[in-house]
């Protein structure tokens, strides 16, 4: 079987803010070709991630290179996904099923199912819409429910700060941190992302970063008695102000810091004396690193989206040109919750 | 009784780099007084400890201040020693008892027994030099051992940097690493100390960091295949290049960043990048966190002394009126291992 395949790549390197001028949607010069020998299968994309990491993978250097392919330009680039089989040379996949895991930003993968690869079907008689295994029940939850269950180490009454709260991730940890009774602010860039985080999300408090001159006092004013945890996803001049009013003992997640991909001018300097006499840890951590157990975590989330215990927001663009428009929108703060792409 | 009593002050707080005039050695306007209904001990002070994170005490805003009070102009500076009791109203302690604990910058230093004042008598039997019980045996000890066992949780083969290698307790981390089966590179700022790493304290290799143009690239060549455990002392550039060589799942324990105690333009500029892709942890700590171990501690390391595991370095000034000139030689990397003051 043979299928025309289109896929998005970059030109260039992207070094900065990335726009759409930085990538091309490219017909690929020969045919996707699938054959019932070669143990492969081959997928129809329905749905495709679209996240901020993926700038510091179009970096010519970057740290993140150590733990995830430089996305090479002209090339395909491997991004989360959904979508259906349409032939498969394997026993465990047939066509017809639906399959979530590391496809690419193209109209059709093929892949070779192994240990390494991530992807598992969606069971038939599944009722979330399939959007959510891509983001809630997808990276997204993996890496909110491990970053803040297993590196941030809640306690009940504990106070949490999480910046680009409205985002895949952000949104998802705010929510988990009040189920397990925490005092939760969150920030983000815009008055109608702050009334989200409030009114649907159940966040304590939130704050437009945009409309404080101060962030170190404006977080003194949301924590007067100081922040526990921080789970931090946008670095620079709020991970000084966070430092700065956290508590003994405190822990911050790193899990990113989308404010530095893209200008390292903007990188935080922080105190690191806060940290000395307060004893704070700082975690770097990603999804992968909770891969043996997806299932269980998906499993429990999933649990509480049926008992109405997590909303879930969803940003979706449609066509598969309309991903490099999708992902320059991340990096001026545009998505509210989970970015993705809807193909044809 | 009635003694009169000198003690060590500061003029005014302290912004940046000490200076010998910055303190001033003031005669007590009346004398200390005990009495044996007070309860309190009256000590003859013999040995007194210089650290650089007085220096954080001494400034006027510091996050220091948050778990150690801050030293006000004029008034007597707690420190650590160890002094001979002269008299005592009450039962632990009599006349002629050595004691080790938080005494401070002056001849005789009066305190009431209780679990909040770290003190302890030294035994009649001890056979250590009585300097050993302010820095090995005392919070220098503590420091290394808790930073290095509890912070770090080192594994034999794993790779180790020291900065500040030299000083009281990267000497001992170093030499704690080398006891448990790790390759232990250290830094400091002259040749004699690198030599004394190498040749007496058996680091694997010791550079001088004054003659590295480029720290990133000499750590490179040190640790070619990275580093698992950067026990932090100085901060700023040192950090940013040990985290660019940091492995995966790699920890720092940020004893303290003395090159940022008297300039914050020098602090650290860290790419976050490295710490989330690299999953490394930064964690600070301080020696009172392991105050309830202490006799666990200092009893493994005057173990190791015994044995000669262990080499104990010491840099000994003579008389009260010297400790100005200690502490600030500290900031300008004159002391080679522990800074003391002997008292006449």
């Amino acid at each position: 079987m043979e299928v025309e395949n289109r896929y998005v790549a970059v030109r260039h390197h992207v070094e900065g803010s990335p726009s759409e001028s930085d990538f091309e949607l490219i017909t690929a010069a020969t045919p996707v070709r699938w054959t019932p020998e070669s143990g492969e299968v081959l997928v129809k994309n329905l749905y495709l991630s679209v996240d901020p990491y993926q700038l510091n993978r179009m970096k010519r250097h970057s740290a993140s290179h150590l733990a995830v392919d430089v996305i090479v330009p002209g090339e395909r680039i491997a991004a989360y996904g959904a979508g259906e089989v349409v032939a498969s040379g394997c026993a465990e996949y047939e066509a017809g099923d639906i399959v979530a895991g590391v496809l690419a930003w193209e109209d059709y993968t093929l892949f070779r199912p192994s240990p390494a690869v991530l992807m598992s079907k969606v069971d038939a008689s599944d009722d979330f819409p399939l959007s959510y295994h891509i983001g809630v029940l997808g990276t997204s939850g993996m890496t909110a429910y491990g970053g803040f269950y297993e590196v941030c180490k809640p306690k009940k009454g504990e106070t949490v700060f999480v910046s680009a709260a409205s985002g895949s991730v952000g949104s998802l940890v705010g929510q988990f941190a009040k189920l397990h009774g925490c005092y939760v602010v969150g920030c983000a860039g815009t008055q109608a992302k702050v009334d989200l985080l409030k009114d649907k999300l159940g966040f304590d408090d939130a704050f437009n970063y945009r409309e404080e001159p101060d962030l170190k006092a404006a977080l003194k004013r949301r924590f007067p008695d100081g922040i526990d945890i921080y789970f931090e996803n946008v670095g620079g001049e709020m991970l000084e102000a966070a430092l700065a009013n956290m508590n003994a003992y405190g822990r911050v997640a790193v899990c990113g810091v989308i404010a530095e991909y893209t200008d390292p001018g903007r990188r935080a300097v922080p105190d690191l004396l806060e940290v000395v006499y307060k004893r704070i840890t700082l975690r770097g951590f990603f999804a992968y690193d909770y891969i043996t157990r997806f299932h269980e975590f998906v499993g429990i989330i999933g649990g509480w989206i049926r008992e109405g215990k997590i909303q879930v927001v969803e940003d979706v663009s449609n066509g598969l040109e309309s991903v490099p428009s999708a992902f320059a929108a991340l990096f001026r703060g545009e998505n509210v919750g989970k970015k993705l792409v809807k193909l044809a």
